[in-house]
């Protein structure tokens, strides 16, 4: 059994790595830090866990992490992360990193979207932790930059599109999605129950912080520099991103083609699943699950693809792409612990 | 007091006008059909009206109907009204139909979207009921077509911006999101509260009906043709439309720009807000009421404008703007009946 | 137009009342208070009131209050009330006070489910706020305690049986469920949305409280010291409360006699709203409204009546029912700006 | 392998055996049976199922059923089982029967609650299939009568307290709150989504066909009859029972006594989780699991015991249930398939 720690675990985030790490078969959560509920039972923190990990909740610094795990995942806020990354990868740890700071190659674009970067030089280093993109490199580094939600399901939905060129890359428009879990645990109004039940609404409208990473990568996929309209919404749900993606078709592309172009991109992954033309995913067919549910619709009338594609933003938006991640690091079964059929209803 | 009749009264949209006409102090609600809750009383129906509505719902024809009311709101699905209709009309009465049937001028537009048209002849005297834009000709007539949901949102969104020139009518894509309440009482499987709960989908990709109608308005607004692409996705709220429509923008026009042309369009509008750049609407903002709250971005990034607009969809977006319509077709305050503060939370 | 003002106004029952009180014909919102959000707009605060209230929120004293406001609304947390209320009646002032602080007319009581009571000397003046059994008190005094939530509910669902001797009063138990908005809107991970929405619990048994508040009442009704077992729950919805009361009935007494014993006893209330016998009450039908809605079933299996008794817990809860009693204060008609149709769906 | 069918394989609790089955490692889904789907692959009458599972779904009788199944769930309506379970008896198969047609021990008891019974023959042979209660006569019987949904909540919440004497049989009151996938996935008006959603109610009070399920067994258990208040609740959430349960405590009884018999009763038990003394259990902290989580409050101003159980109502109230009942059938570990960490948020 490895040994694996999570830093920042008292997050929905840390939270859903410790209840898939519970039956995971080849490792063992060995440490979990908190500042704010240092010395709780994790199963306390999180009811649905009682009597199904014994760990407790601690506030030590890495060095300690260090003694006591083996590869590390960091979920904390970004900014932090880059302050405690390096000092494990230092010691030979394995780390897969659920914040932003290591997810743009480029520290003068990260510094514009965040703020000033204090360890650009482990940026080189880092994958972009996308398996059905990145699934050799992976394999080889120490340091994952486990994606964003939103960047796992625009980029998954449109990649095979702009690798086969079949759309015009300066069309590309993202309106997508998300459920609340989103915005963590931190008690704030706009995350309460009644500000965000029975409604819907838009923020950060072409200012999301998740925009310059997903430009990165379908800027690699398209071989030229692609910029994106971007909005994200808060839905009443708690998991679920479904993104919906709007881009001009080359001419004479038709429906045969695009499934065909998506059928060979996706044909070996496990967590990809193809809705067949003019049927279309939903959150509440992956929920709990690692899946990422994608369809699409092509649109003669406007000449336009709308390409819609689900994912639960707990799981394949962030808990469960960063285990993928560590049995790819780890050289397990890829889908190990993730082999989960979607909850429904 | 005017006596008024609902054809279709045991949707959700013939009990909302049931509820906004009980406290509407000009009018008097008559007569209420239903084949299949014929006997029953509305009130048991729909027990949110119990105790403050006397009728029964009853199975009769339009004669009956004719000579117990003298304005007639038809709430039946398309095709039916266009059957029932013309005998209101040619009896003299005044309707407000808040179906499909009446909504486009050009017959053969409607038969391509929906199916043969009985009653084309009555087409020329209908007045498409948005009174944001056509409150003269509505005050006029003895025929509204009463707009569909999805389309009121989008064209009041996207209306100022249009008719001033800001925008390349080719580009205008609208992501629509809709309540559950949009698919009506009808007891089908998709409609489940298991079914849309802690769930998100879209439905009808570049499918719609509402597209040809909404076409229709913005060409006008253009003085030319315009295509969109049109996406609805269904919420799991019970009420409220928010739509998020994306256009490129004309060269050079900025915030302030957009923002004097909504606040010059709409200076004198009671049921349109104008939210500050930068800030956005929320349909639990406008729950329970007849306002359409619009808010903007325009991003200098992508050269692109996104608005949002927000309705309640069984108000603004059905019985709340059909009453509206009466209003101006009787000579009565514009907001009679319809000056609700929504309900949040 | 007599000026009021809101003690509080930026928790959920502040808004309520000023959401009520802005299409109210015969008062008008003159100063409204807020720590947190002086400054403010309150149209910003709660978005829905955008455009329709003018009004900021001060932090300002109980002098500059009651320089600028004849009756005025505390909705303040209990302890914080009886600081500030003593100061208003001073001044010649009317006061519906909405915290828990004049509710318990014996100081004791209060003093072992709270703290110390620093105002007992106005518990003798101050009128529980219950119009539908005080009525003729609230008239005539210048302090109402306005009733909590579930003492509403449970009270009238019960009063007409326990005052008609039909039940033994050491049987009643009180299982009773309320919606989130119930727990304010103070920031706290326990009324987040992923912590509430799709669950449900119990909270705070036979410890909550409410309990002196509805034993008091319920031991006038009776004539008798009355004990009861009284279960808080907590509802994934935004708006009301259900109660489910059990007592056993005295021998012989069947539904008619118990469906008369209603009757009668709410024969000329206006928010009082009985289902005949076998049917029941939901809080989506009273949502928006002042009603209280009730229904019962006498079951011989186990010679116990089962009632259910409906609220809006913001409005006939909390804010609609303070208005209530500011219209018997005011010698208002008693429904003016509470003859609301129920919203629903 | 063994091979497994499911009758009635299209509803929620068809669903949930299939989603079980699919991660089962003894066992294969071989046949399931749907009337109105026959034709269809399972996994577009259920998307969540899509790639994992192969299987269509027929319409065939019990003897083709016979040819490919070993063990048979019967997910179908009751009446409709009783018709079919014994005909799989007849060949030797197992049958885990999920309708309440073999639940109950006097078929006049049965016939007074349902219809006339078609098989009372079969009644003797029945386990009612509560493991925590039976699991040695589960074990070698060949029909398992599954719990029902409000039941399973409620035996478990009480059985302990009712076999050590600890509480007055005959004071005995269940609240329970079911969410709506309890009411199956037929398409009717009241399982709407506007229906339940933001709302709440009770139904068949004192009338639920459970009342005689639970009697039973808790009569079985006090050694003597017993006649209990039953209350049913329709949830806004998808999954979860939460019964809250009051009963008069024996004289001296104390939190600790309590507590002692509790942890001793379910001492082994994997499937249920005691909650520390004021501490009270939550669906959601259930939800996806085949957990009943318990918690109580011994009140002393009252005399009574408060007792909370929660329980997922499509896993431990139906599915789950059978699939532990399958797995002491066939001698397999009886968590097998179920070792499922609850899913939160």
């Amino acid at each position: 059994m490895k040994k694996v720690g999570i830093v920042g675990a008292s997050g929905y985030t840390g939270e859903e790595l410790a209840r898939i790490i519970v039956r995971h078969p080849e490792v063992e959560l060995t440490v979990a830090t908190s500042r704010q509920f240092a010395g709780r039972k994790l199963g306390e923190v999180f009811p649905n866990l009682r009597g199904l990990v014994d760990i407790s909740l601690e506030n030590i610094g890495p060095d300690e992490i260090i003694d006591r795990a083996e590869l590390i995942f960091t979920a904390v806020p970004h900014q932090t992360a880059m302050g405690i990354v390096p000092k494990f990868l230092a010691a030979g740890r394995k780390v897969v990193d659920l914040s932003a700071d290591f997810r743009i190659g480029d520290a003068a674009v990260y510094e514009e979207w965040y703020q000033a970067h204090s360890a650009p030089e482990y940026l080189a280093q880092a994958v972009y932790g996308l398996p059905e993109l990145y699934r050799e490199k992976i394999r080889q580094t120490s340091l994952v930059a486990n994606p964003g939600c939103y960047p796992t399901s625009i980029i998954l939905g449109i990649a095979p599109l702009l690798k086969a060129g079949l759309i015009d890359a300066a069309t590309i428009i993202a309106d997508s999605k998300s459920g609340t879990s989103g915005a963590g645990r931190a008690a704030q109004v706009g995350s309460l129950f009644c500000e965000v039940s029975d409604g819907f609404r838009a923020y950060k409208v072409g200012e999301h912080r998740h925009t310059p990473e997903i430009e990165q990568e379908l800027s690699l996929l398209a071989a030229q520099p692609v910029t994106i309209s971007f909005t994200p919404h808060l839905l009443p749900i708690s998991r679920g991103i479904l993104s919906t993606v709007y881009a001009s078709l080359r001419d004479g592309v038709d429906t045969a083609q695009v499934a065909a172009v998506y059928e060979d991109f996706y044909r070996d992954e496990k967590f990809v699943r193809l809705w067949p033309a003019g049927t279309y995913p939903a959150t509440q067919y992956v929920r709990g699950s690692n899946f990422c549910d994608i369809g699409f619709k092509v649109d003669p009338r406007t000449g336009r693809i709308v390409i819609l594609s689900a994912i639960d933003n707990l799981i394949k938006g962030a808990a469960g792409q960063a285990i993928q991640n560590m049995n790819l690091l780890c050289g397990f079964a890829e889908d190990q612990g993730l082999a989960v059929v979607p909850l429904f209803p």
